[in-house]
């Protein structure tokens, strides 16, 4: 069994935006060396998403839209007591998630035909990190 | 350690569907001869969910309502500018999550008393497919 | 490889609660001597939640408002008709999500800065127990 760990820097130049990071799966599990097992994708910030969706830029407009209707920002919200301004991208990344688990089998990502990773930033303008987990069967 | 991986195909007879589907996890279990590890349940699609709640159909009901309310059919959606006119879907599927991780010991799925794995459909009326991957120690 | 199940019975004084139980992912880490790997960690009841979020009051606060407004306590759920009085929790839990994966990397949890695993409770004054199950390398 192998465990191969990587990360992954993001500093996105808006406040918020909706990015597909498959290739970046896809280049963790070549250097892992993985032919059968999962990928863990993992968000190390409180404020962004990983999620799996289509990689459409209508829909990605549609889910930012919705967010900020069931989540806005600007609201009265305790946590700013604290100095912060970002408590909707708290529950913003609530709603989408902050990891998923990317199969893999034959050494490809076992997604289906419209199944792309993203990553989801609600408090950008700074440097993220994600987390990369492939644990399994090597090649 | 094994790894073992299966797919159902599941075409729901309307757009919008609820079914429990714990029994075919727990067939992947036995095929896997898993004994103690874990059972990845993944949606291939990006208009359905898996997730676990109680097998009522009154609580089923109210969920389906209660997505509907945070995540209306029939808005204006950008997503529909491409043809398409299940934007809703994606955003439902968002709320309920589309994988969860069935873990396994002493080779029974070691689920709480109430916890059933549910497959959401959110568009339905085609095929659609669910990976199971598990992995861990065998019998 | 190594699998180590553990589980923890909380009972909360209050209908609804937020505690962060980080420290009993590190102490399973611990007695599961996992040195690189993963810690599942997924409440067995159907209306309690496992999330990963920032250990601050104020937001924990900002999240139980939220939920009330978008997952309402006392309205005419058809769970009702079962004689149960709780399907908000049900859709309280679907939000915040019941399980995480919490990574391990040289025989430490692998979190970002401010991430913090916490228990939502919605449903409470009653013994609910959460799994723990560490998976990987041992030391």
């Amino acid at each position: 069994m192998i465990s191969y760990t990587s990360y992954l820097t993001v500093t996105t130049p808006e406040r918020y935006e909706i990015r597909d990071i498959t290739e970046e799966v896809e280049r963790v599990r070549r250097e892992a060396r993985l032919a059968d097992g999962t990928i863990l994708v993992s968000s190390m910030h409180i404020t962004s998403s990983i999620f799996v969706n289509d990689h459409e830029s209508g829909l990605w407009s549609d889910l930012q839209t919705w967010l900020e209707k069931l989540a806005p920002a600007g609201l009265d919200y305790r946590h700013h007591l604290t100095g912060e301004d970002n408590a909707d991208a708290h529950l913003k990344r609530s709603i989408l998630g902050h990891q998923v688990i990317v199969p893999v089998t034959k050494s490809r990502l076992d997604l289906g035909p419209w199944e792309r990773v993203h990553y989801g930033e609600f408090d950008g303008r700074r440097p993220k990190r994600i987390l990369f987990k492939a644990m399994g069967l090597a090649e």
